[in-house]
């Protein structure tokens, strides 16, 4: 469902480019974009220009301090990746990461995530997305301009949506980023009292399950399944400590 | 091959595009650009700006006057056209024209030509065309930039290359357009000269000839074996004017 999918474009830093990423979504029927802590006036005249005739996404975009705000809800999100990555994460093509956000969005909402201009995301702002994207480029220069980069997904993804317009996958709504960052949380704090993490190789091991657990797609329930889980590992973990000591 | 693929700019009129165009071939592996009679400076700064690491594409772009002389040697050549037109013309979707230029790229140079941002190709310059290809865009607001619009086409070739590296499908040079363009004036006179043609529904009648020529893909030796048959049908008609004087 095409209201279901939104552009969020995190810490841009030209005008230029929001105005053109309204237009690129709008050619393609995407109304849904989430500014978050925009570095550029996102409504001057160098926007309205680029917009050319989608002023109303530009005037409609939802402008947000933080990441998470964005994403809130969002059963699949999918992070814009132009090179390969120090930290290894699910790789969808273009057109694999269309399929898997028509189909989610079905019934859930789901995000498209593109990182400033010149850095793209950083490792934290990866680990909210289920899978990267990235688009086949010349390996000499693979420097797609931001909007240009938002035309050929959302271009994908009007494909997939003529294809399969009605696909249906799942009938539970999938996790969103809040409730799956509190597992994280929940998990994180399980491990440590179990003394699995040492300090120095934590990040890397927490790392591995948010990545092996985003793989999942895991609908709401399953999360609070796991979280149930967790508490009673707390629980088990807590009173062996009680008895050593 | 990617060196036999040029991307033909007709009558631009806004730098900031003709930059732009620049960088999103550079992203897909093409470099080969023609500019025909630009409305615009295209070497200026806010078209360098815009190319950002592609101002070698820019600079070496080839400008010409006239559109012929940008798809002289041309085997394959395929109109942008944003909107179902007056005329009839074979149309491509995306990859089934990055396809085809890909496969006749292996031995004969081929073009996507782009018409100006307001307006498009007109129906002569259509006339130049073997096929149109109209990027699948929400029917309500089907506006893509320029650049965008190469970006696309651009990506369906670095696709196709990717998948068919080395497809050859004819082991014969095409006709480029100033062959097959001198194959239908001949035509022309040919037809006036059967009484064929009577003022009014000349230009239709032609029309679909050349359409119908077009999708042939005419090797050179074909072109020559048509020209041939014109040549002694003018013949027979000319001597049989002669008789009946």
């Amino acid at each position: 469902m095409i209201e279901n999918i939104r552009i969020v474009l995190l810490g841009t830093t030209h005008s230029g480019n929001i105005g053109a990423t309204a237009r690129a979504m709008k050619t393609m029927g995407l109304r849904s974009l989430y500014l978050v802590a925009p570095k550029a006036e996102p409504c001057n005249e160098e926007a309205r220009r680029r917009a050319a005739g989608a002023d109303d996404v530009l005037e409609n975009a939802k402008v947000v301090p933080e990441l998470l705000q964005a994403l809130t809800g969002c059963g699949f999100v999918v992070g814009s990746s132009a090179r390969p990555r120090s930290i290894e994460w699910p790789a969808l093509s273009p057109a694999a990461a269309a399929r898997e956000l028509v189909a989610v969005s079905a019934t859930t909402p789901v995000a498209v995530l593109f990182g400033p201009e010149r850095n793209g995301l950083d490792n934290n702002e990866v680990e909210f997305c289920n899978a990267l994207v990235t688009i086949p480029a010349n390996p000499e220069y693979s420097s797609l301009n931001l909007a240009s980069a938002v035309q050929i997904m959302s271009y994908e993804i009007f494909g997939q949506l003529k294809e399969n317009p009605t696909t249906i996958t799942q009938d539970q709504p999938l996790a969103d980023p809040v409730q799956l960052r509190q597992l994280y949380q929940h998990l994180a704090t399980t491990l440590d009292e179990l003394a699995f993490i040492k300090s120095g190789s934590s990040t890397k091991l927490l790392r591995k399950f948010v990545r092996l657990l985003h793989r999942a797609r895991m609908r709401e329930d399953e999360v609070d399944m796991l979280r149930g889980v967790l508490t009673a590992i707390r629980a088990v973990a807590r009173s062996s400590k009680t008895d050593n000591s």
